[in-house]
């Protein structure tokens, strides 16, 4: 008995592109969908009530953090992660892996698990399967994930062997480690770039059995190419009627890209970090808000946008607040990037609700023609 | 016939505290009354509406930052200050005055003007009377303020008398300089801690005759009971029949004893200032959300008050986001502490109106006993 359920509701006619909707413990969402990253127990810059409005429904929490600062156990002692940062919808938490395996020469794997530094003091620590799982319990999130190990980009054929089928163990004793019945678990799809080796992933992974599955290691460096190959030949590895989970992307194209290979969840800290250096997303494509062109502007961060800062504040004061280090610039750019991710995804799933979401795609791809793409 | 209408509506019964209304071109405001500080054209991590929410009826806008960023003249171009920040309930600027002086060692003063050094890169800029008021009238204030010496503390009485000659000719030249019929100026009284000074000065500026008058040089390293003195003893040198404004405080118990000695307008960066450093004003004192003491602490900053803030977050989750270095934390604090304020003021009104504002000023003290009451 899983503690989600996932329904498929529809395959797009023109692409493989689904609609679904996921039950958690917190309620219902549809997918495909977006889920904001909320680090530190907070979606930086926003309130909860504000999350709601830009529409969010689910929210993702990160486990290393969480365990450095404030620690677990505190936030269990609070009454768990929801309590804790007045979030009542669901939330979905991390292994901690990414991370920690991003403090490079501050941590060593070993089959036991991953002993590193914090990044915060200094101070030793050791995460394996069995402890993520615990942290990931005390926290209480709907959705929680297997410990796996992110190898780097590029990485030997044979690394990436190596490492996949400890990921595979690691996933078995996380299963094994699970004691709560009303978190759901994902596996995590390794493999690099390697046809059969995300697919022999894939299929260990489902051996062992798990709610959902996601892909691990993208958006690691990688030509978007590379990556867009590994979302289209990956996706038939994973069981049409479980929830697939794209990890850590990313770029608006690439969850285009993403759901018209199949994809149903998404999270990045890109429409939020790029937000506080005053990169905003339009439907015309990318601005830099700290532009002199922008000085005088009356205009709308985006004309097409509706909402809360589109309608009340002109590009000439959002400039004046992020020249003047104000925090408000943090939040009202915060608040229209996610407003923006947020409404794509729901305009993807109209389309697909309406069978053209290839339209859509080439639609998305032709505004953005006006204003560079790029990174 | 003045931009401004205000109405003494009563006086206590026990002491001298008034209570009344301002009309002003962007609404009418009850009286007495705080004004939250928004210096560079937002009161800092708070939105508009959340201004409202908390109950602010009238912002602050400082005309020195401004002028150096991003011009008055920009702000003008884009429809002036109340549109251009998104606040469309009265807004008073001062004059630039306070901010020029505390440049220091950058600023030259002359009959003329001062000349000074831009804090942010170093450009040199004068302004006088008559470029104060031409910098408000682009801004746009339904308040604006004469341009005044603020002198330090201490200061040799000779100088004070001095300057205080100055400030008068001044406040003439602001007047004569004014040309918006849509904006009230107010007079800034000067005078250090000396009676007889403050007197002259209160004189001298209502023989020009302005629409409200202010107390300038308080709140700038005298001892608490000097300036409580001040607000005594000048407070009689004031037209019944106008605003009352003590500039630049202060902390709650400052606010408690200007409105006991009939002043009916503030303003500080206190409430803001702090709570970015996590300094929390409740109704028994005054408490540090850093401490250790509330890393488990699942009560509210303030039992007593009714606050979003206190309704949703516990002590220990602020304090959390605080070390995190969270912008939520800035956000959280910042708008507690308004509402503390703003709240403060409004029950201040209901005293007035009941005639127990002795009583009322009597229970304020005795609840904070319990914790530090200090700077």
């Amino acid at each position: 008995m899983s503690a989600i359920d996932f329904t498929l509701l529809k395959k797009d006619a023109g692409s493989n592109a689904r609609l679904g909707s996921l039950t958690t413990p917190h309620g219902t969402i549809p997918t495909p969908i977006f889920m904001p990253v909320g680090t530190q127990a907070t979606v930086k810059a926003m309130t909860p009530e504000e999350l709601r409005e830009v529409g969010a429904q689910i929210i993702l929490g990160n486990t290393y953090h969480l365990y450095i600062r404030p620690g677990h156990e505190l936030v269990r002692r609070m009454g768990g992660l929801h309590r804790f940062m007045h979030w009542d919808g669901p939330i979905l938490t991390d292994s901690g892996g990414f991370q920690v395996f991003s403090l490079g020469e501050l941590r060593k794997i070993r089959e036991e698990g991953v002993t590193f530094q914090s990044h915060l003091d200094g101070s030793y620590h050791m995460i394996s399967p069995e402890i993520s799982i615990a942290i990931q319990e005390a926290l209480g999130a709907d959705i929680t994930m297997c410990f796996d190990e992110c190898p780097p980009y590029p990485a030997d054929r044979s690394y990436l062997a190596r490492s996949l089928a400890m990921t595979t163990r690691w996933a078995k004793r996380c299963k094994e480690a699970k004691s709560r019945d009303d978190q759901a678990l994902f596996g995590i799809v390794q493999g690099g770039m390697h046809r059969d080796l995300r697919e022999q992933s894939a299929h260990e992974l489902q051996e062992i059995g798990f709610d959902g599955y996601a892909l691990g290691g993208l958006s690691v460096g990688e030509e978007k190419e590379r990556m867009y190959e590994v979302l289209e030949f990956a996706s038939p590895f994973l069981p049409v009627d479980r929830p697939r989970y794209v990890m850590g992307i990313g770029a608006p194209e690439d969850l285009i890209e993403g759901i018209y290979h199949g994809f149903d969840m998404f999270d990045c800290v890109m429409p939020t970090r790029n937000a506080r250096n005053g990169m905003l997303f339009t439907s015309a494509g990318r601005i830099n808000i700290k532009g002199a062109v922008y000085a005088e502007d009356e205009g709308a961060i985006d004309p097409e946008c509706d909402c809360y800062v589109c309608r009340n504040y002109s590009r000439a004061y959002l400039r004046h607040l992020y020249r003047a280090g104000e925090i408000l610039a943090s939040r009202l750019n915060t608040w229209h990037n996610l407003h923006y991710y947020i409404s794509l995804m729901a305009k993807a799933r109209e389309a697909i609700a309406a069978d053209r979401y290839s339209e859509f795609r080439q639609e998305f791809y032709a505004k953005r023609q006006g204003l560079g793409t790029g990174d």
